[in-house]
């Protein structure tokens, strides 16, 4: 548009609007107070029901309201009976697919949490089976999970030796499942589920990354056929690349790294192809499955075992064993167990409701947070009694169920039922399977977890974030997992407090032709207003900031009087973005009227919310600055502050 | 005004607002982006010198700067040059007074903190020099104060008997005082100062009117004549109540009393005059010192300490001797000196600046947190090694000094000047002065402690901060001082990060008669636009809060298309007080973004600020969204998308 054109036409327009900012200006709303009992039952239906999962039971009979109740805890009656064949088929063929991932994985898993191949397998059977009923995410495949594996592992070693004692281990292996399902169960029945939302993205992927390294290398033992004897027990990349050099003259086994480097060059591959098509994502499923076969094969014709290529020599056959009687329900074991359970049914959490967020994002199905960790809690100690260890969603086995075409959660079904025959007829055949290959399919899996390229956008986004993302990720790298963890959280939070303690105060200007006041530092075409100074406090005022709040303000009005070299006579603290107001912040702000009185300055509210209303009119401040000096918007305060002012 | 004859002219002026708005609307500010540098600069400068300390020094000669940077350390040397003689008078004055009401006072407290006598009169002493050449504050009086007394003795005596091990107790509590002195340095020197905010003012007053209970039962031991030996060690008032009653057939002692309940009303009686006519302030303020001289002269002439009138008996002639040596720089204690030391210099921080904070509002003049801190620190430092212990601003005291006239922190030289005397001449006098007048004196000092208004006003203005009060108060009274500290702590962190992860999403209208938007919970006359929803969320959008930010807006959305029983279809949302999104907000709003499209609803965005603008732009999520879709006002965003739109 022609701006030349248009001055006389805007001039005219600008002042016949600021006649009628003059002529009216809307009173400040102040609504009646609320009473007490509302206030706290709104703050907590806010805090715990948001997403207010009563809804759908409003006014219905009380049989369908009982039918509704079991439907929400069981899912699977819901959309069982809306199931049409035509999903049929796109389940049947994503189980199969992710069954054909899982199996090779599972054994290597079970070894990352220092646990007989068996408990992979079980591992993959009950716990499918629980969250497909209880479950509402449809996409997401449920399974032992490559960095709780090692979470679980590295915590348990440090309390007892798997080696020395091996059943102690696995009793507090259990113990420790049971316990992540019961963390899991209550944060989700008793609603607490926003809590895992304090581990931040940027976290959560320095954390993945971090552990995606520490995996790799601790399979550089399989991939190098060094004995475990000789291996460090430690996970920090220092440790191990030692321990790795130490064996290169004696300790390597030529035979091994032949076969694990070239399947672990078939899977990469594979992998890059699934990537590059997307409709060969099929691909990169099978090659894992086909790896083990193949090398499997080779080894029992070739003996290759005794020329020192380590095999997987000893798997149960059968189905879960009973584990009820092993979990540790008493003695010191009992509180280690618990402890590590918390931690890791708390990281398998995260992971599982990452996952199922982005799907329902996707597909835009709405997911209950809350409901989800119960299903998954449940299907936990369940688990724990059936001589499975904790389980979550996969990743890399989500995305392949997602891509297959998987429409319900019949798709774990069919998974675990894979499981069940596998277990059952073939698992004798893996004990010819060499470890290398377990190890180059664990990298292969897990060097997905290692996402630059969120890294870089986290980079890009927010840099704070990405010093979190960095602290999880070397700390995972250099220190342990459980730090690693530790460090990501605490820089989420020393993030937040900071925001808190530090909120951004913005002088504001006129933007020109509006009667728009804004940021001058985003609108530097935006005109200051002579003798005036116009702040805007960009967050709530409390106890942690209020005292910065008044000494800021403070400091810009000496820099302006500085710099207009006048005299400030009026100064509008525009508090649209102050959501809320704490007793510290109400006695910061008298503190500022009064030293603005000693200065004899006035002091002007604009747009105060509803919940600072309330607190400054009960704190009777409100009457101290006078309700005639707060307004509706900066606009309707400058109007009539100064009535001949030019636009 | 009237309102029905203003109607056609307002309809007219609103409608050529209208035109206004449509024919000239602003583009949304977008700056170049700030460099790294600048960014990172620029949160540090803000967090740790928002003050800008160094402001004076800039663009100054050299030995200017050096003299600047002297008086910067030593205010004496900055505000002794500019000395009045008719300032002396108030100092003078003042001085003496709170040196007539420190020194029993620092009898009692010593007693408190478990420690001789003399120890609280050296307290007096050598501290308050140090901080009139150190201090900024001018109406502040250093020395002993009753909850920091308490504290310290608590936590003390759970390491050390104070009675079986006297030297270790007294090594243990100057080690614990020089490690406060370097806690509450460091936090200044390294301008941590805000860390001392997280303390809310809710949270102080709970704490110290617990601490008022706490001490005054402490007090009934001496006020009754019950024997120590006999009496309960713990402080929590169940257990103190007990063994008072278990006392009350044979431990108490009718003449002490007498003495301590009549001085006891006498004392009373002079705090509530002064209350009554401010100008007879001193009248409570040497009250004390009356009841003393009093109350020992009348012991010393009937020697009623032989019926069991418990007297001080020992008190060291002297000023303050060296402890350097009796501090504990090795061994088990050093670490638990510094746990304690490093908890009660907080504490002892929190009251000093708290008063600081105070009286400077009231005269209007500027205190850096963080250099008194460095003073404070210093001064407890210098005082361990000259047999003081922990020392900080009394509120009591000050507010004598202040009303007394005080205009620097001369009078607190004057106070240590008469606190000298005493020791050199008239310390051995006190040994008459019976204990149940210390008690008095100390409950008579620390009933004021014990704010029951601002209890009240917190209860009206914000029911959580309520909670925190409560929470600190019944914590001290029923539990003990550092756990009612903790709990206080832990509810003001809790208050935040709930506000953080549960912001408002106020749903927004139009305000009749004007082009402004505003939460119609607040403004009920507000008309919403059909087929349109607008929202505010009102907090930055960060991990903590971005899935609810997400699911919460997506189901206002679904309760308006029920409730307006039509389509929707733009979203706005006014992004004016969210200060800033990090990534994992980025990831929830290009989520909701998703989910919109899936239900043809176009996302629009309003007045999004700097920080924000620059990632969404970052993560290109505003060109997803599109340029054209991103607003200066809501109104500008209306005006486009409804030309037609009657106002």
């Amino acid at each position: 548009m022609s701006r030349i054109g248009d001055e006389s036409a805007d001039i005219a327009s600008a002042a016949s609007s600021r006649r009628h900012e003059q002529r009216y200006v809307h009173k400040v709303g102040k609504p009646p107070k609320q009473r007490l009992v509302d206030e706290i039952s709104h703050t907590f239906k806010e805090t715990f029901f948001h997403d207010d999962p009563l809804r759908p039971f409003k006014n219905q009979p009380k049989s369908k309201k009982l039918l509704l109740g079991v439907q929400a805890v069981f899912p699977i009656l819901e959309w069982g009976r809306r199931y049409k064949l035509h999903m049929l088929k796109g389940d049947i063929l994503a189980g199969l697919t992710i069954a054909s991932l899982c199996i090779p994985q599972d054994i290597g898993y079970a070894k990352l949490a220092n646990l007989d191949p068996q408990y992979g397998l079980y591992s993959s059977f009950v716990p499918p089976l629980i969250y497909a009923m209880m479950g509402s995410s449809r996409d997401i495949a449920i399974g032992p999970v490559a960095v709780v594996s090692l979470l679980l592992g590295s915590m348990l070693r440090a309390e007892i030796d798997p080696k020395l004692h091996k059943a102690d281990y696995e009793r507090l292996a259990f113990t420790a499942t049971f316990f992540a399902g019961v963390t899991q169960f209550v944060l989700g029945f008793f609603r607490l589920g926003f809590l895992i939302d304090f581990l931040s993205h940027a976290a959560i992927v320095g954390f993945m990354g971090g552990a995606a390294i520490t995996i790799s290398l601790q399979q550089l033992k399989g991939l190098l056929g060094i004995k475990s004897a000789r291996f460090t027990k430690k996970t920090d990349i220092v440790s191990v690349m030692r321990s790795v050099w130490s064996n290169a003259n004696h300790g390597w086994n030529w035979q091994t790294i032949v076969i694990g480097v070239s399947f672990l060059a078939f899977l990469l591959t594979c992998k890059f192809i699934g990537k590059k098509k997307r409709k060969l994502f099929w691909v990169p499923a099978i090659a894992p499955l086909i790896s083990v076969i193949l090398s499997t094969f080779f080894v029992y014709i070739t003996h290759a075992e005794d020329d020192g290529v380590e095999i997987v020599r000893k798997i149960e056959k059968g189905i879960n064993p009973s584990s009820v009687h092993r979990i540790f329900f008493t003695g010191t074991y009992l509180a280690k167990g618990f402890k590590i359970g918390a931690i890791a049914g708390l990281v398998a959490l995260t992971e599982a409701v990452a996952i199922g967020r982005t799907f329902a994002a996707m597909k835009d199905y709405h997911l209950d947070g809350n409901k989800e960790m119960v299903a998954l809690g449940t299907m936990n100690i369940v688990g724990s009694m059936t001589s499975c260890y904790v389980a979550t969603g996969s990743f890399s086995r989500s995305a392949v169920n997602f891509m297959a075409g998987c429409k319900t959660a019949l798709s774990n079904i069919v998974m675990s039922c894979v499981v069940l025959l596998t277990l059952f007829l073939i698992t004798p055949l893996f004990k010819y399977t060499p470890n290398a290959i377990l190890a180059s399919i664990i990298i292969s899996a897990v060097v997905g977890l290692l996402d630059y390229e969120a890294m870089i956008l986290i980079w890009k986004i927010d840099k704070f974030d990405f010093v979190a993302c960095m602290g999880a990720f070397f700390g995972v790298v250099f220190i342990g997992v459980e730090m690693g963890l530790l460090i990501a959280v605490a820089i989420s939070l020393a993030k937040i407090l900071l925001q808190v303690t530090r909120p951004r105060i913005a002088l504001l200007g006129r933007v020109p032709r509006t009667s728009v006041y804004r940021n001058i530092q985003q609108y530097p075409e935006a005109t200051k207003i002579s003798g005036l100074v116009i702040v805007r406090v960009d967050s709530a005022i409390y106890f942690s900031n209020s005292n910065y709040v008044r000494e800021r303000i403070l400091r810009i009005l000496e820099d302006e009087e500085e710099m207009e070299k006048q005299k400030i006579h009026h100064l509008i603290i525009d508090m649209s973005p102050v959501t809320d107001i704490d007793t510290s912040g109400i006695h910061s702000m008298e503190d500022l009227h009064k030293a603005l009185k000693k200065r004899d300055i006035e002091l002007v509210l604009a747009n105060p919310g509803q919940a600072v209303l309330d607190k400054l009119h009960a704190s009777d401040f409100a009457e101290a600055v006078g309700d005639e000096r707060i307004f509706l918007t900066v606009a309707d305060a400058i109007s009539t502050l100064v009535p001949k002012m030019q636009p």
